[in-house]
């Protein structure tokens, strides 16, 4: 049973443009962490991600949602943890300052991820355990299918998940080979052009296979040199991705983009603003063959069902903790299942939690194993950091979802 | 010159069901209230609405953005005004919890309404009359039309304005005559069939020729059948509006919207959820010729840019308590003209802001005056109420944007 909550607001001062983007020159990389702790000792804990400031009005969100969940056991939560996530969700007052997304779904996010991690340490196991072992049913029952019916039923998702319960067992290998891993600190916004250059050698050295750069700049110019010394340094073998961080707008997109189809980029993230579903169908129609990644600021599985229906972007870069945790994680990738898209999450965990996720999404989900974002700035403050050797994700073997803290470690005692 | 800052979290719980939808059963309307002391005595008043539960996370977001107003001059601000709303709405840590959206969103909403209200006043004017005073250029000062380049220029905007200067006098006569209201408080959610019944025949006699009926329940049956005790009691000549709350998916939807066409309903309002562009379009589409109307959840002028373009919703509910504030209302009102949608507000405000709006759009945009909602709930804690005289809002004669509430009044003595 659940006895005590705490909702901790923790943020890391990044150092030298670490962070930088088009659009968030100066982030303070921040958690509002949420634990529970059950009356067996363990502690569940849960966080979403925020750029500092405000980092206290998802905390206290936060509170308000956990506070709901004392008392409470908890696998018979998770017995039946879509009904809770949309009894939450909708909380006929909070709703209002949503809804699903913004500061109460942030705050959502952390708890429910905080429940998923008790889950797995009373367990005993590994997150990425928990969740292949689990059944079809049991799996289906932990999610919130509500406004997907006319995509996404609770059949269909039980008929999706048992036609791959067959190949479970071969799909294990990745948890011996690791899962490859891209990355994402080779060209940060602000570094000057040398370090990018130096970075990407480094990348290359380390075993990475892709990596990414952000573009946006306010002289083109700057993105596209950049763009093209990524791809001297790393070669024509390597995936180079382009990240705008939602610098431009529809017009200027078309024109940009196209003058950087010359590098070959694997794909362009965030073009534009993650609310313009038509600006992106535009685009990716103006500039094919050339692929979009979004969503990073897409906050919720219904929004993901439009994006996917308009078939603008090629690669669902969903959050766990962005939308409204694991759980609607899962119902996402469902989503993208379907409709043949491969989940490439944004890592506000810093892929401590989405280590988990994408071992589940592709053994018992059938996702392709593509590759799971590398950001490298906060691996001191995780009790168990993630462990990236030869640009692959090592399987996480200890109990939860790996989002422990050092600094909160005792947080109860 | 702004000296002093003051945010106030005020909650009014409601009476006997008032305020009662298929989603939010018992409402707490309530107010993030933005108030900015001028050093010339005068105290400028904006606010967003919220249904209880966190209305201090708007405030304590308005806080952050309020508190950079201080030391600036009024004028000066509003000469350039969509520079400013620009700037807050993407301030590099805080946009990371929207972007425009969320709680963030709402309290711009507050501080950039306390700035309309703080010019009015200081000009000693009406805000309906300070808006449709100023030139096209200032108006499209005051407003950020970042992301809207695909469809709305700032050359556009401005010849859109232009285009409309030699019919306002004209238009004027409607100051005269007052904007038609209609009434929303006929049949809330869990008011009993009989009351419904009464408050329809007493909105006839107070001189309404619209009226609107809460729907979405779970037994469909209750929604068809009240849907035909407001038609019979009406009549064919009223406009009868229904409003399910985003209670259907997408299925749903379908099968009692085209149930309910029987009873020849204005519009449908909210049928499904405020994110879900693709299913709108694919509703209208199946229950033509019944009309679609939303926005009272729709957080910005970028998905309202979306809405338009895919043509599913024939009324706008633009909020400007919802939106960030007066700016971006009048952003959306310019686009909705662009695709000549109506914009009906959803009065968050009670109508007391939206009183002035509405006048604006008719006379210096060329909106139709087609009418204005009303809810009396609220009245008496304006210091200047609405004025709702045989079914017409009558033209606000103060200085300002009539949102002072009475409780506020004294705050900074």
């Amino acid at each position: 049973m659940i006895t005590k909550v705490k909702i901790s607001d923790v943020r890391f001062p990044l150092d030298g443009h670490a962070g930088s983007d088009a659009i968030h020159r100066d982030p303070v990389y921040s958690y509002a962490v949420t634990q529970l702790k059950d009356d067996s000792g363990i502690t569940g804990t849960g966080f979403a991600f925020t750029l500092g400031e405000g980092n206290d009005l998802v905390c206290k969100a936060a509170e308000y949602y956990a506070r709901q969940l004392t008392g409470k056991d908890i696998e018979d939560t998770m017995a039946n943890f879509g009904e809770l996530f949309k009894k939450l969700s909708n909380d006929q007052q909070f709703r209002w300052l949503g809804p699903h997304k913004g500061v109460v779904h942030l705050a959502l996010a952390s708890v429910t991820n905080a429940c998923y991690d008790l889950w797995a340490k009373k367990r005993g196991v590994p997150l990425w355990k928990l969740l292949i072992d689990l059944s079809p049913e049991q799996i289906v029952n932990t999610l919130d299918l509500s406004y997907l019916e006319d995509e996404l039923t609770y059949t269909q998702a039980l008929e999706m998940l048992k036609g791959q319960q067959s190949q479970k067992e071969e799909r294990k290998t990745i948890l011996y080979k690791g899962y490859p891993g891209y990355d994402t600190s080779i060209g940060w916004f602000n570094y000057p052009d040398e370090l990018v250059r130096e970075n990407c050698k480094k990348a290359l050295a380390e075993g990475f296979t892709a990596m990414k750069l952000k573009v946006g700049s306010v002289d083109p110019d700057r993105d596209i040199r950049r763009a093209h010394i990524v791809r001297d340094v790393a070669g024509d073998g390597i995936k180079v991705m382009l990240d705008a961080n939602q610098q431009w707008n529809l017009p200027q997109a078309i024109e940009i983009c196209t003058r950087l189809k010359g590098m070959n980029p694997y794909w362009i993230e965030e073009p534009t603003h993650p609310d313009d579903l038509n600006a992106h169908a535009k685009l990716a129609q103006a500039i094919t063959p050339v692929k979009l990644a979004l969503g990073e600021h897409v906050p919720n599985k219904i929004i993901f069902k439009n994006y996917l229906q308009s078939g603008s972007s090629s690669f669902m870069q969903v959050d766990a903790v962005r939308v409204g945790g694991v759980s609607e994680f899962i119902t996402i990738s469902l989503l993208c299942k379907k409709f043949g898209v491969p989940v490439v999450p944004h890592v506000g965990d810093m892929g401590q939690l989405h280590q988990h996720l994408v071992l589940f999404n592709h053994i018992a989900m059938g996702h392709q194993a593509l590759f799971l974002e590398h950001i490298p700035h906060l691996q001191k403050h995780f009790v168990h950091p993630a462990q990236i050797v030869n640009g692959v994700y090592k399987t996480p073997q200890e109990a939860g979802s790996s989002c422990d803290l050092v600094g909160l470690k005792n947080q109860f005692l």
